[in-house]
């Protein structure tokens, strides 16, 4: 995996690039909420969502990196930062720390963690414009609303401590996790003008991989220690949330994510040598836990 | 203004009918989102950002309540509605009452009003896509951000309690308030097609009536009681908000008012008799307090 491994830095660099130029500097007025933004932005993610983004752009046939997809990259990961930010809050989650840092509420203050979350979300809108590309905000838009990501997290919240059966864990974390990295997929191949079908067989593997990734961050959760997590160890548990090793014990998950990970290769077969990088990206999310 | 009352019932209707097709019904899974998005969309606000929409929209050319501009006014009282769900949180300015009835936080609970406003914004966002004009999500993405709303909301909170001059009352109610409604007003003729001459004029005349509309505001905390205006009143003394009246005392804000009120009459004196409603809404948002 050293080929994907020097993709991923290479990707990093572009979108950390792209956000740097895109996001206010933290001395613009009001200077509070711009260094909260950069804060969380830039705590440290591993850009996957950009990853798969360029990857697909690429193995659809535009090349890397081209300006629309740094763009919707960088829109992307202000996205899934805005939900992490929310996420975290007294309210929500309620979590303290992230990547092993303090989270924006605690880092700042509540108050400017709600609106730094809302400006993220407002201001990747704003990004995404910048592409010309109305079918792109469409895809993005409803990926994140209640038919998506917002939904899975009402959902997750909703179901903490309840005894939930199958159909609503696949429900959450189809919608929580997956929608959006489903949508990163496909924002990837639309950018490069791919054709119906090659969008569905890519939007069928961004979802295999979504679900995959989600039910590693619950084998992780239970399974890992503080300090190698960044966050705390074994708080789905605690909090009595709807994980897959909660409904379906630690092997059987395993099991789960390695079948969704061969589905998701198979979904790709068509791409043939060019879809190499996204081949070794679906084993990318599984192997921390195999 | 009889004229101006009878096309401001006729916007409401138009606007309550968009919503109601655009909004997912409250049945629809996750139920709770759906019915907390629906509940503060429809407290009975006066739908005046969407009227100056479609006002502005009628008076460079289009048809009234064409689908562009009726989807566009949807989506800008969505958006209203989401800042004022998130301004209300306990973290925020922790209010009650609305409007006469329960704030989202307290009708329904804190974590379901953060996703709620959450999802408004972005079903807002999806919204704005249907009219597939770039140029109108970038106005009103920018409107929105750290360089309107949001910005105006962070200084807003940053500003309690403290001695501020006028420069910060000003550059608050700029953004807070006035940005959005300048946007509404622009996004109208943007959709008309209007000239770049004519939208700089409207763009004054939106910022003119949206300065006025918040000093208006202000004006109406001091001197209403908590019955005829929704919410409790004098609220904005007691936790010491920047105001133009604590500022300028409620003589010197009433004739600010006035003066803001005439330059916007002038700035669509281009209009002549086409700019009739544009007019009286000048009017219609300053005699709440004359």
């Amino acid at each position: 995996m050293n080929d994907l491994k020097e993709y991923m830095l290479r990707v990093s660099e572009l979108i950390d690039n792209t956000l740097e130029d895109l996001l206010p500097a933290g001395g613009v007025y009001p200077e509070s909420i711009h260094k909260l933004m950069r804060y969380t932005t830039f705590a440290g993610g591993k850009r996957i969502r950009p990853c798969l983004l360029l990857a697909a752009n690429e193995a659809c046939g535009d090349t890397f990196g081209n300006q629309n997809a740094a763009c919707a990259g960088a829109a992307i990961e202000m996205l899934h930062t805005f939900s992490l930010i929310h996420d975290d809050l007294p309210c929500m989650d309620d979590d303290d720390f992230r990547r092993g840092k303090p989270t924006a509420h605690k880092a700042f203050n509540e108050a400017l963690a709600v609106l730094g979350g809302d400006a993220l979300c407002i201001h990747a809108f704003e990004i995404l414009a910048k592409t010309n590309r109305i079918d792109i905000i469409q895809e993005i838009s409803q990926a994140l609303g209640t038919g998506g990501m917002i939904g899975g997290q009402v959902v997750d919240i909703e179901s903490e401590g309840k005894n939930v059966d199958k159909s609503t864990v696949e429900y959450i974390h189809n919608n929580k996790t997956a929608a959006l990295i489903r949508a990163s997929v496909t924002t990837g191949a639309l950018l490069a003008n791919a054709s119906p079908d090659d969008i569905k067989k890519l939007s069928s593997y961004g979802n295999h991989i979504g679900l995959a990734f989600q039910v590693v961050d619950d084998i992780l959760d239970e399974e890992s220690t503080t300090e190698t997590l960044g966050k705390d160890a074994g708080s789905d548990r605690a909090k009595g949330k709807a994980t897959f090793p909660a409904v379906y014990g630690i092997e059987e998950s395993k099991k789960y994510a390695k079948e969704l990970i061969d589905k998701a290769h198979a979904d790709i077969g068509f791409l043939g040598n060019k879809g190499k990088i996204l081949y070794e990206l679906a084993d990318y999310i599984r192997v921390r836990v195999s």
